[in-house]
């Protein structure tokens, strides 16, 4: 370091200088956005966020993808599956992909988010163009029928109570930004119709 | 959409495709890191940590900060100041840095972070090279003479309890990587020691 300069209180002078979402999101090429997967468990969620992820990335997007194994084991691992726990998870993970939204990036959320309050909640506190709900449409007895974790057998036994579907409600998306009727499309063309629909409006080109 | 294609179970194909954190910093040119600005209220941590992020923002990296503002009034706007919410306040902020540094993000960090075995469960939870701590060290006079906010009056006359440096302690780093003693050296001069510290590491080219 040369010699030192003398300032009485250099607070001032710079606290202007901090970046802004504008400019992230010019730096970046594209919109930010919040992509919310909604839909039972097992319909697709996590498979679709992340080929929708991989395929925006590969286009140079800045993204990030959040879901149970990110967040669950440490930002919200102290929580239970209590109702109160459920809203709580919802909250933060919506306020940390404000926080995303806010850095610049596409940030996609892939969790069962069966209450329509909760995922209102988060929609209420960004934009109304930083918010794209997006519920994977699979029909329950498809996604028992995959089951992949083993959790539909264990609810239908009652080892796991307050399961969604089973014996805990899910709130269909009532107006969805984009329906993926999965029974119809394949995983290609699920990605394909989020892309369309993100080129459309215009948070990528 | 084309014609729909039959899959049973689209979940087996595209797990793979998930972007990893090598894939996300290639594409950024730098390492991820959480830069942790630790020091008493009015020390200039904001200051500095916001001067350091335009820079690193000016030179193409992708970074982000974490401030008060953005942190106390969302996701920890549930948070007290006793105790136990302050440690909490702290895992969480830790918590969020490393899904930002996951992300391929610089996260800064302004916190007081007054308490040692707080700064080292958050750096516990990320790879050495991960976490830089930057202690900015400036003198109780000289941050209660500034008061920027009104903190310290408030803490002298009882308005504010347990406020740091006045009648809640402030563990000093004892190995921090970056030591920015602000009585001899300007803000300008903090940060192109940072810059520096940075490059020494390969963070930054």
């Amino acid at each position: 370091m040369s010699k030192p300069t003398k300032t009485n209180s250099p607070n001032t002078a710079w606290h202007c200088q901090s970046v802004t979402r504008e400019q992230r999101s010019k730096a970046n090429g594209h919109m930010p956005v919040v992509l919310w997967y909604t839909g039972l468990s097992g319909a697709g969620k996590s498979t679709i966020a992340n080929a929708v992820d991989a395929k925006l990335f590969e286009q140079g997007c800045h993204t990030y993808l959040l879901d149970g194994d990110n967040v669950r084991q440490g930002l919200n691992g102290d929580l239970t599956f209590s109702d109160k726990d459920r809203v709580e998870n919802i909250r933060r993970i919506g306020e940390v992909s404000k926080l995303f939204v806010d850095a610049g990036v596409i940030v996609s959320t892939a969790f069962i988010s069966p209450f329509r309050s909760d995922r209102e909640m988060v929609r209420s506190q960004l934009a109304p163009e930083q918010f794209i709900e997006i519920y994977v449409d699979t029909a329950l007895d498809v996604c028992e029928k995959r089951d992949p974790k083993g959790l539909y057998k264990k609810a239908r036994t009652g080892t796991i109570k307050n399961f969604t579907g089973i014996d805990s409600p899910y709130d269909i998306p009532s107006d969805p930004e984009i329906h993926l009727e999965t029974h119809s499309f394949s995983v290609e063309q699920c990605v394909q119709t989020v892309m369309l629909a993100l080129k459309k409006r215009q948070i990528i080109r």
